[in-house]
């Protein structure tokens, strides 16, 4: 256990105070959506396409898993918050959520407020 | 949407470039143990515990769980790192393993390097 990595975790607001109930179903439900690799994938393969926004066309070749697969693991990102989907013609184009991620990564953060 | 937000996560490993699947696969394990808001607050109490480390004994109260419940949640903690258990006579103190919480928080901090 690292001193330096003890300093910077000092402040987190997990780490501050016991979190409340509700904060903690809050925060639970986005670390369950991104817990999981296929997931975490898509996340990170949408926020650093091009423009910040990827179709399930853009994200199908990384990985050897159906469509239908991809949907489903889009659909639960989508339900927590994680990534938007607006529909422009044949496709649905996503992107992440900016606030939902800035939520977490604070929560986690030195020197930083919840506000869920 | 906000401008602030973006700017925040601008540079952050998970949206700087696609992550890997190894990468993911050890991000993942973190965050699925965190995404259970029971766990979430057992991280929380031991981690703002006084001295920073905390026995069963000192989380029971928080929960309307049965011991053997709370040491199930306790235990997935500890095997994906997220905590360190210690025995000290009756009792197994627990901690929180600073560098998981500083990996999985920088991997969506900006400004940061994933080194897992």
């Amino acid at each position: 256990m690292s001193k330096q990595a003890d300093d910077r975790l000092c402040c987190s607001p997990v780490v501050r105070e016991p979190l409340g109930a509700e904060q903690a179903v809050s925060l639970a439900r986005v670390f369950k959506a991104i817990g999981e690799p296929v997931r975490l994938r898509l996340l990170s393969l949408i926020a650093s396409h091009e423009g910040g926004e990827a179709c399930v066309c853009d994200l199908t070749g990384a990985f050897e898993l159906s469509g239908p697969t991809i949907s489903h693991h889009l659909k639960v990102l989508r339900e927590a918050g994680v990534i938007e989907g607006e529909r422009r013609g044949t496709w649905i184009y996503y992107r992440v959520n900016p606030e939902t991620l800035r939520l977490v990564s604070d929560s986690l953060s030195p020197a930083s407020a919840v506000t869920a």
